[in-house]
């Protein structure tokens, strides 16, 4: 067998952290060298996280750069947002290729990034070298950044967002075609509980959030510049969005419901036909038969992804388009691994081809 | 002690039903004199549902509507559609006044109806006089037809759907005071899983509900039609709503957020005010403070409706407006009883002022 | 109308504690002249509980006794233990009587309570007076406080814990009766996650509790003692329970299941004759007809109690007795508003009668 | 690489069926060749489970013993009660292995069979030579049956029950150290929705089992007599369970509170230390630290099972000890492929090593 990759998750205590570690551990190609917790290195990763308990005998440790430069080829960063610009050009620097699940390398225009997350980018000259790691979009970017990792440069692939990736997923195939009118998209949004962090709060308290559902972070989510960006690279112009994310009591799972309003001319078969096509050929998404929506528990625990699509055709002519996601998983670490897996020349589905629970 | 208003509810093994009957049972003014169930007629209610051994001895009976006229004073008619518009032409003629939580007698033109339905309408004359029982909206018409009662009629009130009634109470203020522009407002809706009826099948099974979400009845649910009416009536033109509902795993609850393209000239302050001015007065709708979001489980099991509002006003102005609703409380049963109270000139609230339990 | 009875509820941001200012703010007889919680004084109940917008006005204080005393005739004690030591004296001396929540009162033996709370008893003098507050067991001696409160004491109700509470109502007739061989009782217990109280904590996040169950506090749970006490009271001589409880995936709602080993000659009919028999004049306690087990969902909100009884008889004689309650009601805030009911000389059920929502 | 071995699930629509189809199409030896429902023969998989959409391309075909012999090696039969007594034989006669996941072959006693069962064992002469497939307590029987496959023999496994696997691990190194006095041990067990089936009830509809727990099947559930089977086997003497199933909202897990009464000698560090010792070499089963008891989540969706142990040594020694694992997992169709790994000569954890999701 060829020699192991080696990698540490940073942050590897939150829940994109743990399930990066959960799939490190179970993939033939990387061998998890390192977990890292500034607040409780020392212990044991099954102490914190019993379900580990026999399988996995790691414990953190502090989150030093040459520390981990020494025993890693990759470090996933599940920090949050400013962790990473703190850590992310050290480690580039001592040669460790960085895929970072923050939002710190994500959106192009470090103004942008400033005026939404509130914090000045201190690295903005890595911002043009860093490939944001949606595969079904920017495949050739992350291969040519495998390239200069081969040629032994360290690299940076900016993770996308849990919201980012179902609305993008949702929209790419309406949007690439051209079927879509005008440059306002509402995205409405539904995520499971771990999307609001690992951190104790009066918000996450199972009593809170148990048989209940409710709007949040209406039109000031983070999430919308980068999904801004993200649509508007697609459609070749300036779109805009209107994104409201919803929590609701689940633990895993996300499903963004996409409304696309289409030109006059465009015929519901031919844009389902065109969603069928886009994504024909990529293997974590799928798209439902017509008229079927897709449910989060599909894709619960896994890398991909499964999109439905509907039309209201009485009076305006608009797509709803629906993606099924793990917030966890394409959502955050499992995308995260795809990526990992391209820069290092792996199948880009090595380790991730588990498929949901059913029931 | 003034002479108890006698009531039955047909119908009353669904849940929409079983509500009725659970309010009815507390409620000081009414007496539940009769509980039918086609099927299961002869098993006493609380073998059904032993949340009520020891509190209700009534037995299901046929729902013979000549039985029913000589114990009730009114019927809650808790029934899939067509079945009201069998029994409700009778019960009128002997003297029963009902209060229909089908779809039979809501859509005012019998073509939309039979369009969106797939049923003839059989007793299209009584539509004219049936009032829509959104008391928030339709106070008045439930005032006269209260008089009509009282000088010896019996009198129909079609109550509202539950998405509706979400819907309906979001967009209120805004469009009555003229804030929306065009004629295309999008609902997006969210419901637990009562509103999937008491029917055991493999989508209500536990194990396909819980922890998922998903969309169902894009483009085609049958509330569409009463969506439209309603708020065409309000703003006093023809108003389309592309209408998406979505199932998560609770079983009690239904937020509907509604997008509300504004006006160029509506500042989000004028807006919120319209908002709290509007609702004032009323005893079951509560505006939260601005900027806070309401959540399904501060209404469950209650008659009351919450409501809370967020501007995007970055490219294009829209309101984001989240209504919060009991499906069976103000969205069905709750409902049907605040509208009975009207009409037999009860306090509009009596036997209705439950409190959602915190936690 | 009489004039109202003016209640404090002292810790009333706890789960018992909002659940007490639920039940008094609906009840007809008191009146919520205060609420207080130290942390966060000044601040509106509602705020914190937008449940409870719209509907309740007061911001809590700080539970001063002084100020308590001019404005309350009853305290109802919603703090951890030890806290109550230090409030209870002060009340009583302030001619204020209490019903404390807490474990602080319901110890006769003060050793006992130190051992297991580990912790001083600081007024062991008030521990005879004090009457444990399980009418069911008890009313005789709730009935003799209301004769001292007429006559213009202040007096003390120990309102028993969630555990205790159903363990002895699952007990009880099987106890008194002498059926039971042995002194060993084993009860098994599944709590909600209220139960653990509404401070954040990695236990009680969304994403720990839910989808999972597990055991908790084995043989070392503070209620054991309470538990043995009251059994022992009951059966007239020391008896040992093993107790375990559980968490599983829900706000509300506890159930005991308790193994009563059988005296060879107690039929199993008898013994459910025995049970049937002790609560048929008990308006809160029903026993379900025989072979049938409650579940939680038909108590949950509620001050009432389900009682189902099996029989192992095929090789020991075995009673399995499930005891199911709302742990925030009668487990808590409703069962302390009906011992607060007997104190004033109220009806002993008024405010108490709402039926669980049924799905 | 090596000749995949054919494997046929037979009942593929039930939930341990659809999760042993799962686990085959995961599994590095083992191609899944048929999966059959006799009610919806011609339907795609996907299009029952749209979790394989895009994953798995079979239709479920008719369960004829003749074409399943053409095409499998090895047939997982997850079938009801006595439809494996239909099927066993004659597939066994065609040259197939089985596993069973029924109940028809794990009772020794056909006579016990058929009191609990109701029903006439038609195959008696088959269940000398079945195997319970314990791997923990049987590995040696498994590895006989193994031989004989080699051989050329059909050989029959009766996969052990959801109960009685996790009780049995929970009670195995105590009663085999003969650390337990008496011979009653309590089994007290909660289990997932899941474990109720697939098929839609009243039971198991959303609103009936969410939020809620209950007890059911008290003292006569035929998961009884197979306990108490296994636990005589261990014990070398007649032992007895009084054995509690409860119902709590989750899909999936399984944990049995099972009662050990102590001999007065056996120290809680003794005993303790049999079961670390029993367990140390075994892959799926981890003993947690001292004082720790597990949640079903830490196993969910694997073959793993975890112990963890608690004493009550006050007055009399008991031992309470839980195991948790996946009803459908090591309770159903992961311990049938453990066994089928063995059968065929595999690492026995084959495709078996996968771990719970994290949150």
């Amino acid at each position: 067998m060829a020699q192991s990759i080696r990698a540490c998750v940073v942050g590897a205590t939150g829940y994109a952290g743990i399930e990066a570690v959960r799939l490190l551990l179970g993939h033939p190609a990387f061998e998890l060298t390192k977990a890292t917790d500034r607040k409780i290195a020392g212990t044991k990763v099954s102490e914190t996280y019993p379900a580990l308990a026999g399988i996995c005998d790691l414990a953190y440790s502090e989150p030093d750069p040459e520390d981990i430069a020494k025993v890693a080829d990759v470090a996933f960063l599940a920090v949050p947002h400013t962790a990473s610009l703190a850590l992310t050009p050290e480690l580039l620097a001592l040669g460790v290729s960085v895929v970072d699940l923050s939002a710190d390398y994500r959106i192009k225009d470090p103004a942008v990034y400033e005026a939404w997350y509130g914090t000045k980018h201190t690295s903005p000259e890595l911002l043009e070298d860093a490939v944001y790691g949606l595969p079904e979009l920017n495949r050739a970017g992350l291969e040519k950044l495998a390239e200069r990792r081969a040629a032994g440069q360290a690299v940076l692939v900016a993770a996308p967002g849990c919201y980012p990736t179902a609305t993008a997923l949702a929209a790419l195939p309406a949007l690439e075609a051209g079927f879509v009118e005008g440059d306002l998209v509402i995205s409405d949004a539904i995520s499971g509980v771990t999307g609001a962090g690992r951190t104790p709060s009066a918000r996450t308290h199972f009593c809170h959030a148990d048989e209940s559902v409710e709007a949040y972070g209406v039109a000031h989510h983070r999430h919308t510049p980068e999904i801004e960006q993200t649509l508007s690279g697609i459609a070749g112009k300036q779109m805009s969005v209107v994104f409201t994310p919803h929590l609701a009591p689940l633990k895993r799972g996300l499903l963004a419901t996409v409304y696309l309003p289409l030109a006059q001319d465009a015929a519901p078969d031919e844009v389902y036909a065109a969603y069928t096509a886009r994504y024909a050929e990529e293997p974590l998404v799928t798209v439902l038969p017509s008229g079927q929506m897709p449910q989060t528990s599909s894709v619960a625990g896994t890398a991909r992804a499964q999109v439905g699509l509907g039309f209201d055709t009485r009076r305006r002519r608009m797509a709803i388009v629906s993606c099924a996601i793990d917030n966890l998983g394409k959502g955050a670490a499992a995308q995260a691994v795809q990526c990992a897996n391209v820069l290092f020349g792996l199948p880009e589905t090595e380790g991730l081809l588990g498929m949901a629970p059913i029931a």
